[in-house]
Order: C-alpha cells, then structure tokens, then sequence
C-alpha cells in the first residue's frame, strides 16, 4: 500500500466522474453519491435541491459546512487500485454564471429536481494506491 | 428515480463486495472504501488496525459508534444504477471463532496490518435506484 501525496490525489480524483459526499444530517454521519470535477484546486459538485443535501447548499453557518470527499477506483476481487479522501469547507457557488457553467459540465440526474453547485476547499487531502504484490520468486517451485 | 425498501436495498448491498464506511474522527466526518458482507440482515466488514478506523474497533461508549455504510454501483456516464445507504451501530465482532469466520470471508488488503471485524445493525436503509428514461417515441422523427 503506497500512501499518495496532494498532488496525484487530485490528479486521481479527476480521472473520475463519480465520487461520494460525506456530511452530518442530524447529527448521524450521510453519505450520497454526486458527480464532481475538479477546478483550481477544489472540487466542484452538483446536488440536488430538497434531497438530504439541502442543507449543505445553504449553510447555517460562515465559512460553510464541513465535509468529506471520496472517490476510488478499486477492484473488488484484487482489491487493487486507489482511493483519495479530501476534507474541507463546503461552500455553495453564488455566481450565477458560473454556477451555470460549472452546472452545464455536471450533468443532472435522472429524476433530481433543479440543482445547487457546491465547491470544496480541500484542506486535508490523503490517499493511497494498493498495488500488485510482486510475484514470489518461482527458485522454489524448481528446487 | 425510485426509492428502494429496506429488502431491496439489503439484496443489493449483498451483490457487491465493495462499499464506504462513513464515520466521524475528531469531530469531522471520515470515509474509508472497506469490504462487507450480508450476514443475518447486518453489515460485517473488516477494518485493520491502527488505521483511522481504530477508534471503531474499540468503541469508548456502548453500544457502539454510529456509522453509515454506502455501497453503490452507478454508470458515471447515464446515472443508471443504484446506491444504498445504511446508518446504525457499529460493534466489533468479539467472539473469537465469529470474528474468524468473518475474516476468511473478508479477504484482507494488501499491505495491511491484522484487522477487526465490525458489525453493523442497519437501523435506516435507504436506497434508490436509476432507471433508464423510456426513449422518446420516434413518430416526431418520421413527421
């Protein structure tokens, strides 16, 4: 297992479409699964409107909302790929315009009302990558 | 969009082996790809120790810490698919001989050091699954 630094976790991230939102809904630990892409640094997602993430596009509070972002690509059977975790403030995108564009590049979902974009200020950022244990040597099978 | 029941949601998470397990760490929300499995309605995965996960393992307060479990299995590129969601106490598995079934079933990950089972009791099962939009009829196409 190879722990990632910043910058390939980032890179990473943007390879995929496809990630996980995690916040608290009273007071309980959520998770949903959003469409992201990463821009200047933060990542940018689009959620729904009324959905349990509601809360995130309006915070109660300044600077916004804590979360966690996860995204991986790892195969079940080898267990072999990646995953990154960024944490950071959640904040949603004001600016019409580019709320609209950012909007434009995450599709919607099937059956989601209108949406709010959100960006993440990743102020933690880990990852790792599990890699192919070299194979074992074949010397003993021969004698 | 449909939601899903609890059954559904439950048959689901069992057809795959990989999901995130939601926590809280230092009062910040916290994910971790694990693998599960379905065992008499309850959530089993294996943790290793040591890791962020330790404070699950050993759980300061009874009965347990409150986690939340998503498994998904969605096209990043239609939205089709499905995610569930699971939150509700996770135990660790003490009974030596149980905890040691359960790890055979849940083949460890590379590089990883000896691990602890965790059982979760899915108090809310929530899910949805995307389904395909019926295409539009093509009589607009033939005039």
């Amino acid at each position: 297992m190879r722990e990632l630094d910043r910058a390939e976790c980032l890179r990473l991230l943007a390879t995929v479409s496809l990630g996980r939102i995690v916040f608290t809904q009273h007071a309980l630990p959520a998770v949903r699964p959003v469409n992201h892409l990463v821009h200047g640094g933060d990542i940018v997602v689009r959620i729904s409107e009324g959905g349990a993430l509601a809360s995130l596009a309006a915070p109660a509070e300044v600077p916004g909302v804590v979360v966690a972002y996860e995204a991986d690509a790892i195969d079940p059977e080898t267990h072999l790929g990646w995953s990154v975790v960024v944490t950071g403030y959640a904040r949603p995108v004001t600016d019409p315009g580019e709320a609209a564009r950012y909007a434009d590049l995450l599709h919607p979902w099937a059956g989601r009302p209108s949406s709010h974009v959100l960006r993440i200020h990743p102020d933690l950022v880990t990852g790792f990558r599990l890699e192919s244990v070299p194979a074992r040597p074949l010397r003993a099978l021969h004698g």
